[in-house]
């Protein structure tokens, strides 16, 4: 089974593919989707939305999870990171995919351990599960983690419906 | 020239289409795009997508704006609302539009001539600048004063341009 991870942002989507067979996971493939911060806010989200297609005609995922916000004091950024988000949800949905949904504390404590995990943390233990992956950046690295907390997530829910 | 006004939310997106012809305004048509509050939050974002998609279809816009959210101490609110308002933006850019975009104030402003004015006010006076239009509710009422704030813009560009 093939899971696309993705951690939303306006400036910067982070993604991560790895393939679950029963309880082995591996690594199949991570990056970055950015849009140019000159651009329009319209401009770039359409940039996102292309950028994303293109990922799902790439990796063909069988399973799509979505990081999701988190909500701060600061309203403009919210509206920013929904803005990304719903459009990160809708190209999951146009591929005909239900996206698994997991806050930022959920991913953590299924990869680290804790759920107040910082960012080389996270890092490091990505690194750890999946031996020899070259991590582009810390987006990639939440996006690899978000895929792994789903992979645990839906294999799970497999165990418990047998 | 045809312009297409928007006031996006998840639940309810209200919309309205105009014909601006120098200072003339008329109306084409308005209403209300509702997505199901029982469905998952990915499906209601790609059924809002598809009924934007069939409106642009529909009515061909040459401009269209979108009314700014309006952010508020519910950081959650302020979320959902972000990722409709995404997809409705993502939407102009995929019609090759570069969406105008007017906080509630100044559509009122432009509207009802105070920035602070109620739904009513701007019900009645977009009644009044449209004269003989069956308004299918409060969000397409903001929708065609949307669309009208954006009229009053372009013109006033056009303007100052020759």
């Amino acid at each position: 089974m093939i899971i696309l991870g993705l951690d939303p942002g306006l400036g910067t989507t982070g993604w991560g593919v790895i393939r679950a067979e029963g309880n082995r996971l591996s690594h199949l493939a991570n990056g970055r989707l950015r849009t140019d911060t000159a651009g329009s806010l319209a401009k770039r989200l359409a940039h996102l939305d292309a950028m994303l297609a293109a990922l799902f005609a790439d990796h063909a995922p069988d399973a799509a999870a979505v990081e999701e916000v988190f909500v701060n004091a600061n309203g403009q950024s919210t509206l920013k990171l929904g803005q990304a988000r719903g459009v990160a949800l809708l190209a999951v949905a146009r591929a005909g995919l239900e996206p698994g949904e997991y806050a930022p504390s959920i991913v953590k404590k299924a990869v680290v351990g804790v759920g107040a995990a910082d960012k080389p943390q996270v890092h490091a233990m990505v690194a750890r599960l999946l031996p020899g992956t070259k991590i582009a950046g810390p987006d990639a690295a939440d996006a690899l983690a978000v895929a792994i907390c789903h992979a645990h997530h839906l294999a799970t829910a497999r165990r418990v419906i047998r």
